[in-house]
């Protein structure tokens, strides 16, 4: 695939260029193209400025609200639910992050649980808020379904990602930033510009059917849970889906399950929502609410050194620490630029245009 | 496999004189039988009595202190740490619930993690406590190392187990219980037993090959993580095997990785311990601290009555909801009886002979 390399102060100026241009205040349209650049930085490029023009068309549809009023509508010592009155995930989840962290600061731990949202970029940025005051931070949302539960022919649950992130010592933080589907939409999508075919067990056809065709989620079928088939335990998938669906929209009154509205601008929301928007759920808990920070860290840096030095089947790989692949690409790309295919600078281009823009460069 | 019948009473009170027979007190002993029934009565056989001689077996090892005086030795208003002065989990792990639950009902919020512990039973007990009290429940704990992480050849994970419970409505409660492994040793065992071979992507060999002899474990062989492989997402089942570790023990002080002790008392604990015991983490939230009660059940029956009514690949199967099965069975075991396998009853009645109590009937 063809691909050119920007900057990340370019892609960074243009992006927050077009978060002013959908008329959000300057320091929401900084924190987006934070939350956005920090996706393209350590590869995740799926949840970058490839989704740019995917929030643009959901404000067109005024399915984005770009000066949201964010309330606090239920709260106790250490818990709340905010109503993000339809702004950009990219700010409603830091706004949320943030007060879990200030109710952990206080009483040692913070959740908050987040309804009338939209998609909220990557998860582990907003965990990774948390370690930054050693705490542990927890960060999952759901989304527009897309995963059939075992046994169904039916997408009833999002790929719905949890991350985990917890501070270490000399090392960099262990993140565990997951999709709880088998495998990600973006990796389908890869598959279907190159053309080929994808393993067994990531997607079924619409009667269920197992399916090695990267476009059959467009023909009616579905992504499956982690784990694939129920004998490798794709009911824990689909568990771990369903309890970040009930965290972040059950709990705070958003929609849930098959409900939740689609990302993309050309499907409608369902004409029956059982709650406002798509929910997240964000909690901080301070490291020393357990135990001395540098007792911990220094067993943190030990599980570490453990695991990175673990003999390995191949000797040509190493036992990766979760959230390790996404820091060296971030010193890579931070050294080298960020690499943006063909298909994806072009949309920004089209995107430039239509908002009046200078073109990336 | 030739099954007898028990009822549950019997089997209980058998139990209770077990643990009375170690030296626990008798809340201790009542406590801990009612952690190991509830997993036979709900169809987890390998949870239940199964385990029993394993415990009488470490406590003759001196592991296990049947008379623990478990004390809190960190704390802020919403988190602890406790240490379990090498008690039975299944009396230590209700131990620390209670204490989440109690900090929750204060502050909205509560969050225990456990060190100096041993195996807690099922994890699904310890976060139902949390259910009844119209709280949102959470439970973890690491174990002996089966799991090797994705691309390694070591066992330096557990099986660790994470249990979410949630309360509902007219519906009973939706419980994730989970090992984080494709497959639980359990259903290994049972391979073992009737001799047949298991699905590729349970185990590797010693060498980190494919295999599906389910006797590979014993010759140095490990679990794979949820997922199976890199390509169907071996890396996040790895991935929550650690999160899991982490909350439990590198939080805690207990300890963690290939450190954590065996079950079985056959092998001795690494010599060069990073910590006490094992560890477990545990967690109340008041569903009040987000939203009124009434309101998320109403939304809790309406997901789990869309969930199940879905349709399905095959006519003659129904999407589960996560604890369902396990419900069938108690109703099933209250009214008909616990079945347990020969095997297990004859290490019972040996069990009963060691230590000079009644035979089960």
């Amino acid at each position: 695939m063809t691909e050119h390399l920007y900057t990340e102060t370019a892609l960074r100026e243009f992006t927050r260029q077009v978060f002013l241009a959908m008329g959000c205040p300057a320091g929401d349209a900084e924190l987006a193209a934070d939350v956005l650049l920090q996706a393209d930085l350590t590869g995740v490029d799926s949840h970058g400025v490839a989704r740019l023009s995917g929030y643009v068309r959901l404000w067109e549809k005024e399915r984005i609200n770009p000066r949201p009023q964010i309330t606090v509508v239920h709260e106790t010592p250490t818990t709340a639910t905010i109503d993000g009155d339809r702004g950009l995930g990219l700010v409603v989840a830091p706004f949320a992050m943030n007060l879990a962290i200030e109710k952990a600061r206080t009483y040692g731990s913070g959740w908050v649980s987040v309804k009338n949202s939209n998609h909220f970029g990557i998860a582990g940025y907003h965990s990774l808020m948390a370690v930054r005051q050693d705490m542990i931070g927890l960060s999952m949302t759901n989304a527009s379904p897309l995963v059939a539960p075992t046994y169904s022919n039916e997408r009833l649950l999002g790929t719905n990602p949890i991350c985990y992130a917890f501070p270490a010592g000399k090392h960099a933080p262990v993140v565990v930033d997951m999709a709880t589907a088998a495998a990600a939409n973006g990796k389908l999508e890869i598959a279907q510009r190159t053309g080929t075919k994808i393993p067994e067990g990531w997607v079924q056809d619409k009667d269920g059917r197992i399916s090695t065709d990267p476009n059959e989620l467009k023909s009616g079928g579905a992504l499956l849970p982690l784990g694939s088939d129920k004998a490798h335990g794709s009911h824990k998938g689909y568990g771990l889906g369903a309890a970040v669906d009930i965290f972040s929209a059950v709990l705070s009154g958003a929609n849930y399950g098959p409900w939740v509205p689609p990302f993309v601008a050309f499907l409608e929301p369902p004409a029956d929502p059982v709650g406002a928007g798509i929910g997240h759920f964000l909690g901080a808990m301070r490291v020393d609410g357990f135990r001395q920070v540098d007792e911990y860290k220094q067993h943190m840096d030990n599980w570490i050194d453990r695991f990175s030095s673990s003999t390995t089947v191949d000797p040509d790989k190493k036992v990766i620490i979760p959230g390790q692949p996404e820091r060296e690409a971030e010193t890579e790309r931070r050294a080298n630029g960020i690499p943006l295919v063909v298909a994806v600078a072009n949309d920004l281009h089209a995107l430039a245009d239509r908002l009046g823009l200078a073109r990336l460069t």
